[in-house]
């Protein structure tokens, strides 16, 4: 096979935080899939094939990418943050797995800044200190496993990084979460609301869980709770590295 | 004050992986501080002071960056990876802490490729679900929070990512970490090591945690244990995004 396929994380909105590993990928791809807004990113130019697609078709888009590698393409899969965190690199793993002689594909996952990171880069250093970064999409995994992490995420004093923090569908599930953490760290612990950050339509909020309420966040929002310790210094929030 | 600080990211080591956001603050610095080998990354010129410290000064040299801002100065602290994960930010917002006037510095954190992503990325895609990251380092924390931390880590199910897996000074809790690992998590989980990834050095071995021994890593070691689902395809490893 003489295609080759990388997963390349595109950061979060600003080009400046694109890596140049992940600008030489695209200029030499023939092939660029990914969902429609991140597709949007990537500059036209001959010799290039733009596929843009839909959401919640990872599966389809990844065989779609081993299909033109096996025809020779050289394609990019674009996510936005990191493909390894809660983005395509495991969607196109999946699709591996049911293929014929996988290790024969020529695969290569690039990093890029996760939401997590260029959120709690914009709020200080709310992460400065162990923190856990959780899904809040029930998509692929019971409710259940998703409460029982938060329970026992906060009983071991993780700060805490929220991707897809409310589903237009079921929009009571965020109020469930504020619940459980306010159980769980205590209502004085701090959360913040980091909202498209990096881009022109970025909005950054700090509250107590006290004071947090469900329409702080969007499906465009990350939210980053602190542990115990995490606390303001000017406009900044941060976690001291020291605990216990 | 007309001094500004920007506490930027340089990534795993790979020159390629630097942002152009980071590489713009650089090229506008006055001063550049941190650790010996991650100053030695930036390259002279004209007009730029390299200050390289040692290791584990981490608020002298946030109080000198601070020092040099309030003289005008234009300062940049280096920190390897992301320097919002277990590096330079939270340290200098605890110097900051204990200022005058806080909110009177010119502050900003640019994020990068943290070494939890960047091994995650050279792997496969182990972190493709819920996951935490844990400093296994006890100088700024009990050694029973840690324990206590990767027993409820391995009760949620998270993937695990381990920064400063082995301390020279206590070679014996990296073992301890294994047993309470093989405990919490079975013995038929994966875990992988990633050492010095993106550089020359790099070599990735991964196990099962049945397998595994205390001197597979070192202190370039980045340590990344799966979940329970988390498994081999061709020569990666990857956590599926389903669970439950």
């Amino acid at each position: 096979m003489s295609g080759w396929l990388a997963v390349a994380g595109l950061g979060p909105g600003d080009d400046a935080l694109v890596t140049d590993e992940v600008r030489a990928a695209l200029a030499e791809a023939t092939d660029v899939i990914g969902y429609i807004p991140y597709v949007a990113r990537v500059a036209p130019r001959e010799g290039l094939t733009l596929h843009p697609s839909d959401n919640r078709v990872e599966l389809d888009r990844a065989n779609h990418a081993l299909d033109l590698v096996q025809g020779g393409r050289k394609v990019v899969i674009v996510s936005s943050g990191d493909p390894g965190v809660f983005a395509m690199a495991a969607a196109l793993f999946e699709a591996l797995e049911h293929r014929d002689r996988p290790e024969d594909y020529d695969i290569r996952i690039l990093p890029g800044i996760t939401a997590m990171l260029a959120a709690a880069a914009r709020l200080g250093a709310p992460l400065g200190h162990d923190f856990c970064a959780i899904n809040l999409s029930d998509n692929l995994k019971p409710w259940e496993l998703i409460e029982r992490r938060l329970r026992l995420a906060g009983q071991a004093g993780f700060a805490m990084a929220f991707y897809n923090p409310r589903s237009s569908s079921r929009p009571a599930h965020f109020a469930r979460v504020l619940d459980i953490l306010r159980e769980e760290c205590g209502p004085q612990t701090l959360i913040s609301f980091a909202r498209a950050v990096t881009t022109p339509d970025e909005r950054l909020q700090t509250v107590t869980l006290a004071e947090a309420t469900p329409d702080m966040a969007d499906m465009r929002t990350m939210v980053i709770v602190g542990n115990r310790d995490t606390r303001r210094v000017g406009s900044f929030v941060y976690t001291p590295r020291r605990a216990g």
